[in-house]
């Protein structure tokens, strides 16, 4: 729910400015932003020192101002602006922007001020900009109180950002880029209006067509996805920056799952699923936004052509458009028709090196483009050519040329088309009027220009409705799990068994196995069994049972069991915890072992992942992530993108792997958590065995942490930390 | 051996001009080149047609110049180039720059006269540079032989750039980012003269700070590797971009290190042994090239403090540091005296966010990096600050105060110091002015240029001397390892005990086992060894044992290695092929399993990997790999490199593993393939299995692949795929 008065602090009809001055400063900056946007409303000046400031009559407080408000701009100091803040909320006003700082940024007293803020801003319906922030513009609307001097002219467009920081806001303005703003939001402290109400009102403004935003904190997660998703939908690309990728010091949590599927990592997820795209630096941020902003179209097919006149250039990007993913088809029908307009020795395929007939002959270059660019399976062109600022007339004229030729055949067959160049630096004049004349992006640097293609394409074509939920509902099972984990004692966490009972219940499979309380017993059960078995002793919030040294595989004989059992319940006895039993199960030979896991994530909420499990678990991370639940085709997906995908498709000579099973796995365990997010904190089936194709998986070790435990547990320390099992 | 010409070539005292002109073109560029470099030696045009041009006399033929000519520029079509070098040569010419083209690029007619061109330059030992190039500038000796326009002003200084692309050679002349060349050199076909033989001349001239190159194929590997390691001993990095680490559809190999250390791999390891710096894209060159070239010393601890105004710059910092592996110590012993300059709330660390009273207050600034640059663990000192272009003048002054002041502060402490603004775009003049003026290189790009500062601060700490070889003289285990292979006939690959025992030449352990030709045999083989064991069929040229079927393991009594005989014999003889005994070995509980492996590359010689073993080899690639052979130091350095390290260092409650036969193991590895380069193509043990501390490390598999045979092998198809062992 973002704050009715947010449409009025964006677009407001009246404005005043408390500490509006005529000396440099954000006061003055104020009244200058206003003119620069070319606000056509009314502006109020407040201001108790002065009767008249820059050719205006003042007010000496907000009250004396004698209609209403829609927003108010504040630039005094923390105590005074609440006031100020109070002031507008009694009269009614929309909205306000907060320059002051020494709120949520500064110790015990600055976090108080901020509470008052927020308390007396939400009881009003006011939104607030900031507090400790530089305000905002608004281009399209014509609006703005922004504390900050701006360049002589900002560029306007369909892009809207929103930024957490100041500086970041400061270095978009001036970036020289040319992104075309229709909004620059300083979003500061966020005291009551976040980034994720900005979007929610950007996706429906009209004149913006994309969404940029610099994040620190994520605040209103739900809503920051929700309104991507309705981004999404209205075709609308949101781009991201959000930092804490490195998030050091994460805490010890129960299982793998935590580690593997971190904060961080069910962000990616939450904004992979609602189809938010995420960049890591500044350079990325505007290089995407400049092309998804300016592309004519969009890609409808995956397959990206590159076309140079340099085989230089395109031995560099070959090998960033590896890292970046770009699928370069190879454009074989169209083979013959490109070898017969270049020289004899020219090396055809895609990329395509023009050589010097491309260069100097823009017909050639034009017609070669045509000629990749009709193939069903190119879905976007690139040039790759550098034109830096410096070059001289002769090249700058060809290389203008030839990006006026290939423009010409990417418009004749309609497909999308970029120019990257080589260069992080500026164009020459020449080279980039062509551009603008043809409406073609120019992107600035191998790395940031080609990985930007590789965002936009898999953004146009992953079209498919995120997280989707097949079959029927998960009532009852989810009724089955909860009754399964009801029999456990709250005291302690549910052992192997129990866990998997309550997985059972959405129809994870697992090993044969029965509870043996005595060595005696153990032998009964493993006769019932068949040999060999593996013989474990469950002690009471032991959920490291390997590590403890009470596990014992291969168990061949019922002398062995016996022996075993010995030694299995001494060490049992060692632990001085509850013994539970000894739980005999059958053996089994897997072709891959995996993990399966899920957790409710703070902010994003339940989310599932799968990966490479054993020994290589978090030596190798090698995993795939989504929110949950996932349907079976996004489970077979995530699996795919795993490494150890490798494992199930007859690696080395061992038999396939029963894929299908393992992705009915992951659904069954994103359904669980999903359906359980208010009781459980964490699933873990680590290993998951993968049998041969047609054979099945079984769970050969589960884990499950109820939501008021989880805190317990991780205050037991070492003894909680989680380990593969042998 | 660089052509005895070069020099004449590159400061030459007289220069002709073949195909000189006064029409827009190569001609009258080179004309051109030579008054942009103040060229004052003599320059002759060859010009058949024209008496006289540029208002110099012509002559029709260089046979017709009067006197003897170091340097001639060619810039006619292919035959005339030819009849001109040959002239060229016959007057004892010092060398020629082609930028003919229509040789080696252009089919095999194009081939055959690039053989006639090169044979006649070789027998004169005349240098060329080219064909199919633009030529080169040589700003600190003043002489150019180039062949294309030239930008207004191209800013002189101590970086040579050479480049095998003439389009990324424009691109360099004109980025507009001032690197200050001394050269640039365009080597096209390098019919002759190669950029390992430009290194090699470009490290011994005085006006040389800092080299670097673009590749796209590395000839002379062996003398760039020299010239890197020349460089490196003067002080004088080498950067260098080579494209090709996509390199697609590799060669189907004998063993995984093959795979793993393909040419690549063998590339990155020598260059790292050189001591040169490789980088990615253009972009990453240019940034490390400004670094290294401008900043003012160089680091002395591995420490980088990190100081910005911004939380937001800093946030965004934090996670590219992280990827770029920046070491940022968190200099607890100057946190007290930072506290106390800077507001209560400020987070006090490294990243050190100096907050508004840093920026405001230069002597704040200036003291905060006065406390962290005196920090011995503190190398580098970075300041965190975009100033785009289009900054007002009030941010821009601010910014140009505080960067003033921190440079102040770091030149106090005598540490290098360098900005990294967050943006690739140009910086505001103010703000550049201020740099200039205190000598501050400014890098472009958090991703750039953080990368640029990890590069620099481990280019000069990686001090050490590259593959020293320790110990006695290998000459001794040579002997007895060629005569362990000479035993093997030269029809087969040497089966596992085989090549074992020629490792064992060498000090790398292996199991107790031995060979049984029958099964009674085999029983009476495990009883001395003792129960459980291994048995393997060993059958001629079967390298792949398990996927064969071939490998029984965990054979626990007399009854069990016949019942396992049989089986295995029959499937011996299942594969037709002549069948050379049971292989009967000790079982052992390794606490890891790691591949040790070495190979002889093309370009580079012997280089040796070790990385995680078993089934994760190809999985996850994760391996060390070096030139051979190592100290033991930096094979323990590798080991560390490796996330299977962790396997090593106690993990999740295992014993710890033998690290220092580990790092033994591959001294020997390395030693073994170094002495054996003539006759060996490839040596790996996989898996090196490696037990607890203090019992060492046991190789449970062992190949050779001799290479003389290496070729036969590989022709044998499918039966050669390399597979880890169960």
């Amino acid at each position: 729910m973002a704050p009715s008065g947010l449409g009025r602090l964006l677009r407001p009809a009246s404005v005043a400015i408390v500490g509006a001055s005529d000396k440099v400063g954000p006061g003055l900056n104020a009244w200058r932003a206003l003119e620069h946007v070319g606000f056509r409303g009314r502006v109020y000046l407040v201001n108790p020192n002065r009767p008249e400031l820059l050719g205006q009559r003042t007010y000496p407080s907000l009250e004396a101002v004698p209609e209403p408000i829609d927003a108010v701009f504040i630039a005094v100091n923390r105590d005074a602006a609440l006031d100020a803040v109070r002031q507008a909320a009694a009269l009614g006003a929309g909205g306000a922007a907060l320059l002051s700082s020494g709120f949520g940024e500064a110790g015990p007293e600055g976090v108080q001020a901020q509470q008052a803020l927020a308390e007396v801003a939400i009881a009003h319906g006011m939104a607030v900009c900031g507090p400790n922030c530089l305000g905002f513009l608004n281009f399209t609307g014509q609006a703005a109180l922004f504390g900050t001097s701006l360049p002589g002219r900002v560029a306007r467009g369909g892009v809207a950002a929103v930024v957490q920081s100041g500086s970041v806001g400061i270095a978009l303005l001036n970036s020289g880029r040319e992104l075309g703003l229709a909004y620059l939001i300083t979003s500061g402290n966020e005291a009551v209006t976040t980034a994720a109400d900005y979007l929610d009102a950007l996706v429906d403004d009209p004149g913006v067509r994309v969404v940029i935003a610099f994040l620190e904190e994520l605040r209103k997660p739900e809503l920051f996805v929700a309104a991507c998703r309705r981004a999404r939908a209205a075709d609308k690309p949101v781009i991201v920056v959000k930092t804490g990728r490195s998030e050091r010091g994460r805490q010890a949590v129960m299982a793998h799952t935590g580690a593997l599927a971190g904060s961080d990592e069910a962000c990616d997820a939450a904004f992979r699923a609602a189809g938010a795209i995420r960049v890591a630096t500044l350079d990325e941020l505007i290089e995407t936004a400049s092309l998804v902003a300016a592309v004519r179209g969009r890609p409808v097919s995956r397959g990206v052509a590159l076309l140079s006149p340099s085989g230089g250039e395109i031995a560099l990007a070959l090998d960033v458009a590896d890292s970046a993913g770009l699928d370069l088809p190879p454009v074989e029908e169209a083979k013959p028709a490109l070898a017969a307009l270049l020289p004899e020795f020219a090396h055809v395929g895609n990329p395509l090196d023009l050589t010097w007939a491309g260069l100097y002959d823009p017909s050639v270059a034009r017609r070669c483009t045509e000629l990749m660019g009709s193939r069903p399976e190119i879905g976007m062109l690139v040039l790759l050519q550098d034109a830096p600022r410096g070059l001289g007339e002769q090249q700058a004229t060809r290389y203008a040329s030839l990006l006026r030729a290939v423009a010409d055949g990417a418009a004749a067959v309609g497909k999308p088309f970029a120019v990257v160049s080589n260069l992080a630096g500026e164009l020459h004049p020449a080279f980039e009027e062509v551009a603008r004349a043809a409406g073609v992006p120019c992107l600035r640097g191998t790395q940031e220009g080609l990985f930007a293609v590789a965002r936009l394409v898999r953004w146009a074509l992953d079209r498919r409705e995120a997280t989707p939920t097949e079959g029927e509902s998960g009532d009852r099972a989810a009724e089955r799990a909860r009754a399964a984990l009801a029999a456990v004692p709250e005291a302690r966490t549910p052992a192997e068994h129990e866990a998997r009972l309550a997985l059972a219940a959405y129809g994870v499979p697992g090993p044969r196995e029965l509870i043996a309380p005595t060595g005696e017993e153990a032998v009964v059960s493993a006769r019932s069994l068949g040999f060999p078995v593996v013989i474990k002793a469950l002690v009471e919030n032991v959920l490291h049972k390997t590590e403890a040294g009470l596990v014992r595989v291969g168990v061949q004989s019922e002398d062995d069991v016996r022996e075993a059992a010995a030694v299995l319940l001494e060490r049992a006895a060692q632990t001085g915890r509850p013994f539970l039993g000894l739980l005999v199960q059958e053996m089994v030979q897997p072709v891959a072992e995996l993990i399966v896991g899920g957790r409710v994530d703070a902010s994003f909420g339940p989310v599932v992942l799968v990966g490479g499990g054993g020994v290589t678990v978090e030596l190798y991370k090698d995993v795939a992530i989504r929110l949950a639940p996932v349907s079976h085709a996004e489970a077979r997906e995530m699996v795919g993108e795993t490494r150890a995908a490798a494992l199930l498709a007859g690696w080395r000579g061992r038999p396939r792997g029963d894929l299908d099973a393992v992705a009915r796995a992951v659904v069954s365990v994103s359904r669980f958590i999903s359906d359980l997010r208010d009781e459980i904190a964490e699933v873990e089936i680590n290993p998951l065995a993968v049998l041969a194709e047609g054979r099945g998986v079984s769970a050969l070790d589960g884990l499950v942490v109820r939501a008021a435990g989880a805190e317990d547990c991780a205050r037991r320390g070492p003894d909680a930390t989680v380990a593969p099992r042998g």
